[in-house]
């Protein structure tokens, strides 16, 4: 028997597909990303795992956007279910559903295709991408930004485990912070894991349901606009 | 301007690859759930998103099995890292880690591969898949059953928006049940949106830190594995 403990997944013949899917999905982004720009349209791809908050952190974001006069569209990504896109839009912030219909991530034509649909000039778009922290991460949507929402009651050991994310992403929000007090959550190896990967990207404290945190997130944003776009 | 508002995702090039991939990963399951069966070992593949609390769940399982004086091991599948096989291990729980280095899901050769490095004839195998509420879904590893963990934690509309791994899985367990006091979990919609994907499974209320609600999936499993193997 091997003493061998941990395996290694080997190459498979499908990686040279995914190669070639991600080239051609990066060219069409890099396309759609000049045309945001060029209409003055800040876009930021949200990416998280399921249930950790990423509409109730966008109404956060949005709303307090408002209070800054500027101007927000939504795109929606789920697997199936327009849940998130009903309140949304219930709360006057217009949104677009896409459903994947089993696809664990979205790509940049079909945001392209739901962007038909929104009527923005000037302002910030953001696409709330599927629930998943391995798949998102690889497709680039044509946003300027990727904003990675994490939530303390999954653990200290997320950036250990979903590298990518945390690696890949321009700021993250720690979600559930008000939580922190009724579970087991290690800050200091959680943000020791992130800036492992990340050393510069801000790591902000949120609360979605209370507000807290947001006006740095907010403030953080519309600097990064004004810069770009 | 067009007056819809959800787009439905086009069938792209890959999914017929991705159909043969299935197709040659089902065979390959099927055939290694065969050789478990012939030597008395009943493998459960073990689902959930990222946090949700699959391994302390399983080490609740692991030990209510010890006290039956049943054998069990583990296989851990993570994208990067070995921290809870570091874990299992130190509690005395022979286990092995698979690292993806990026792939979103599990499949059966290289489970079976990992398999190797495990000493065990009769008994329970677990199979801790990425945490992933859509990939791992869709590709079988040999299992005789599927164990959804979900966390209240992370909402209760969950199965709304992830039916598959609702559907097609054979327990489900809700874990951090303990802070359902302090969040905003609706009961009812998250029972009814599961009931309306998968009538039989049974749904345990349990909590990974204290054990409750473990005793009730242990008899569960023992009872599955007696018929099966």
């Amino acid at each position: 028997m091997s003493d061998a403990k941990t395996i290694t997944n080997k190459p498979s013949p499908t990686i040279d597909i995914k190669k070639s899917v991600y080239a051609r999905n990066e060219y069409l982004a890099a396309e759609f990303n000049a045309a945001l720009t060029q209409r003055g349209i800040f876009c930021v791809n949200v990416l998280g795992a399921p249930g950790v908050g990423k509409t109730t952190s966008l109404i956060q974001i949005l709303r307090k956007l408002q209070n800054h006069g500027k101007a927000a569209c939504v795109i929606e990504g789920d697997i199936e279910s327009d849940l998130d896109t009903q309140k949304l839009n219930s709360l006057g912030f217009k949104t677009v559903q896409i459903n994947t219909g089993g696809a664990c991530h979205l790509d940049a034509p079909i945001v392209e295709k739901a962007f038909e649909n929104l009527p923005i000039y000037d302002g910030f778009l953001f696409i709330e991408n599927i629930g998943n922290l391995v798949c998102p991460v690889e497709y680039m949507l044509g946003e300027h930004i990727k904003l990675l929402i994490c939530a303390a009651t999954d653990g200290s050991d997320k950036p250990y485990k979903y590298p990518n994310a945390f690696e890949k992403s321009d700021i993250i929000l720690l979600n559930k912070c008000d939580l922190i007090k009724h579970i087991d959550f290690d800050m200091e190896f959680f943000i020791a894991g992130v800036r492992k990967l990340n050393p510069s990207a801000p790591v902000v404290e949120v609360c979605g349901t209370t507000g807290e945190g947001f006006d740095e997130v907010v403030m953080w944003l519309l600097s990064k606009a004004q810069a770009i776009v």
